[in-house]
């Protein structure tokens, strides 16, 4: 599995005065469909790692913007492992409103444990989660 | 001390689609505001509480909105404690731009030291804060 | 037609550092129920008001938190109309996780127009979204 | 006039359930950076552009995020602008927390204006904009 499809209506909360969503919304849309995605792969964003809560904090993010949302816009988000590394996943994200592309965007999240002091360690991608992305892609089905 | 004045300018992500800031950042303000005072009281908002981390999650919030409040207003929110229980304050809060008021709040937050397993819980306000707050009201020099 | 329910994922950015949602984040679940009900209604956030597009501030708003919401927690907002005025709706809302109360709050929305200026003018309610909400109560089905 | 330091509190609505700033708020302290710069350019925002209302949607933003910024730090958001073109700017942000490095961005935002139908249309960048940007660089009092 290295693919999903996420839905989402753009909602008033995610714009601005310039009457369309806010660029920094974007990120947000991604982050749940990296949730979703994570879910739909047995894991999960805040997985436990070595019996401890986990996360996967932000290492570098980019946003290019094509055509503006809108509030009440049904948006899919169509998500892509670009790259697996020992520790961090990176992806890749195109939006869309029906065939209109709206935005592209690419996140890369840091597998992390979080101390007993409440801080973030880097860690290795737990086994069962490496083996369930390197499985074979999804089919046309589920990728969408 | 029991008031304090903070000024914050309204930020384009601040707003929504209709032109004007969105209804639910009125309650960061409040917030922000709350954290300056509980700073200037010699405690803060992510206090030590009993050698535990804590912080001040909310019971109860209102807000009644006046007049529209737009990207790049400059407002002073006025907060004022209304109520100092064994676990709790209360506050309330005027907003305004210039004469104009733009908003009134009120808010009660609840003092929580934070237990290991990174729940919430509710403990007496520490001894320091509290006399804090006893003190003779703010100079009206201090209070504005 | 004068109840809805919407469910609603708690994502990431919804959350602070005390680990729980964020008190302002419920009003934007409010407001998306609000959203969700209008359009159910046949109407809709952004109407036509008078030929000209129009919008719902808010008058007054209020929530009292009972129980904290997580990330990845999915929520029920129950949404009830209390009163339906000449220019306003008001609404009653009860956010659940399972059979457990969240959050209840209320809000009052004024029906506006956008002047060519920019700027929003109270209207009267549309015909059609009165008679709407002036029909029978929702079948047990469309009320969840 | 070529570059500008804005300082900015990190507050508890800034964070997630990680315990840090979540990153898309940086975007936001980018955007008020550039709010501000444009402020102190003799120009705005929300600016006049040909006796209509504009605005600098993005077309592209990126952020790498070098240190958590926690609720309550200070942080300094260093803008330089690395490129002005016909009718848009490119910057370059750096975060920093003291002498440390918090994290490094970049946004290009198109000079636009507003059509009577609430679109944005990008135009030239107005010539006292320009004029003003082209001024030998900030006395390193004013660049910090």
């Amino acid at each position: 599995m290295n693919e999903r499809i996420t839905r989402r209506r753009v909602e008033f909360s995610d714009t601005d005065a310039g009457g369309v969503m806010h660029f920094s919304r974007y990120f947000t849309f991604m982050e749940s469909a990296e949730d979703d995605f994570l879910r739909a792969a047995g894991s999960g964003f805040m997985h436990e790692v070595e019996g401890r809560p986990g996360g996967w904090p932000k290492a570098a993010v980019s946003c290019e913007y094509l055509s503006p949302a809108r509030h009440g816009d049904e948006l899919e988000v169509h998500l892509k492992v670009t790259r697996v590394g020992r520790r961090s996943i990176s992806y890749e994200f195109t939006i869309r409103r029906g065939a209109e592309e709206v935005a592209r965007g690419r996140t890369t999240s840091v597998c992390c444990a979080l101390t007993t002091e409440g801080r973030f360690r880097p860690v290795p991608i737990p086994e069962a989660l490496r083996r369930s992305l390197a499985e074979a892609p999804s089919t046309p089905e589920a990728a969408g």
